[in-house]
């Protein structure tokens, strides 16, 4: 029987487990990538007292961490999560084993909406972006594109355009559905071009194949771009909770108090998977904190520690 | 003109400061000592994905770290902070210079409330704490003593029960005003002792005078602990924005949103000062830059970034 079990091993259900078991909760983490996300991610620069690390170095320390204070890990795929009547027990089923807990953290995070044209997955890190917050300080006078025909498009386009010389956004339909002070904005910038009716059909690299030099469009036109950043949406992972009982946001992220915790008692969210609209590393992380903390005084059966 | 000006120089602040830079804020940080409060703690290891920092070196991490990303670091003590009528613009008075910004944020942290006692000044951080989440690992299958009558010392207690052999709670009054379950856990607990009517005189070192050996009370009697814990009160340091009209709660502390704004737009606040109850150096971090974002939202009139 464990107090705390984690599904996730993203850097929010890691920094969880690192406190769980400093706080001698009986910790697991159930995860397929130790250090999630981040891992995918070439380099980190907005990791608070880390000027620049690499993602993969990033999520390792944060497994680490989490291992040496006591968490135990589970390198499995979780395929459902039960609750017993009186709700204080909680099943994880995975495709080998069945633990139970006494209390769980959903650390599910997103899974990126990526596009259908060659090259983009060949160029994922070598200039092929989802974050214009992480990444857009690497492109400072250089020419970039966003990918997407909506605000989140919209939104990255604002912030990149005063990092970037030129930022083209590639719109697929004839109109961006940004809302009016994002499309001010847009209007004013004089280094955004909106372009319409565009696609990408074929990303070029450079001669050497290391990073991106140009996109060529379906219908033959060609841009000079070191980088594109896909905001074609992204979807919370939050199927596994939302069958437990764990209510949902429309956006399908699952809802979370300033406490972490979800709608049902004993079940906490954090992270990328939950309803908070700036998702950092950082934030996911403190909110594994706060939610580990929970737990704690959850299963001290109400001490208010 | 700032865009942001960050009051207090601690983990929150700095953090606050980095995001606010990368997001091409005009940052300016004011404090009177850079990486703040966790300089004064001897070893951190609950920074997630850092195993063990020196507090000192986790302090001056993030103080680069927000410099090199673009923030000014002023190292003045904030004296006024006042707003224009239209409460568009925020004036930062120091004794040497005047400030203006377009936001404001509070990560002006607490002050502990010191023991006096003979020796406790000089085993700060030798055996004196003032946190058992933060420092109780250190103690394991040793002996400590938390010194207060209220809830914390009650919570830190339970806690610390959990990881060294004995505990003393030292009692001035004759009665520990802890919550009923709380109190319940400390009378099951078995290596918990309550000292009541009892004060401590002296604290009394090893031979080489290194480290904390034992205690000597008022009535003359000794106790060998490894560690001394203080929950006897701190106060969040909110006397500046209290003066601008910030709501407070009870405690004194500033009331925040999940958003890290306060009850007056352009201000936020972050960290030790602002009424999160798990207040940890990780969730002060995200609090601070969660305020980058939405104070750069504001500064954006309403982009809605």
């Amino acid at each position: 029987m464990y107090d705390f079990i984690i599904i996730g091993s993203g850097a929010s259900g890691l920094s969880a487990a690192m406190y769980a078991a400093r706080l001698n909760l009986k910790t697991a983490v159930i995860g397929e990538m130790p250090g999630g996300l981040i891992t995918s991610t070439h380099v980190v620069e907005n990791w608070p007292g880390t000027v620049s690390i690499s993602g993969p170095d990033l999520g390792m320390a944060l497994f680490e961490h989490a291992t040496k204070a006591g968490a135990e890990f589970k390198n499995e795929k979780v395929l459902e999560v039960t609750k017993s009547e009186d709700g204080k027990i909680f099943t994880v089923k995975t495709a080998s084993n069945e633990y139970q807990s006494k209390t769980i953290l959903f650390a599910t995070g997103t899974q990126h909406r990526s596009l259908d044209a060659k090259g983009i997955k060949e160029f994922e890190n070598k200039g092929v972006s989802y974050c214009a917050l992480c990444d857009g300080a690497f492109y400072k006078d250089k020419n970039v594109c966003i990918v997407g025909g909506g605000d989140s498009a919209a939104k990255e386009a604002i912030f990149l355009s005063q990092v970037a010389t030129k930022v083209y956004i590639i719109v697929r339909k004839d109109v961006l559905r940004a809302e009016p002070r994002n499309q001010e904005l847009i209007a004013a910038a004089s280094n955004i071009e909106v372009l319409y009716n565009t696609e990408i059909a074929e990303v070029i690299g450079d001669d050497e194949g290391k990073k991106v030099a140009k996109i060529l469009t379906k219908d033959g036109r060609e841009f000079a771009v070191d980088g594109i950043f896909l905001a074609i949406g992204h979807m919370a992972q939050t199927e596994l909770a939302s069958k437990l009982g764990v209510e949902l946001n429309q956006k399908g992220e699952i809802k979370i108090s300033r406490h972490s915790e979800t709608s049902v008692p004993g079940v906490y969210a954090a992270g990328d998977c939950a309803d908070t609209e700036f998702k950092q590393a950082i934030t996911g992380s403190a909110e594994g904190v706060t939610a580990a903390y929970y737990a704690f005084k959850y299963v001290q059966g109400g001490a208010n520690f």
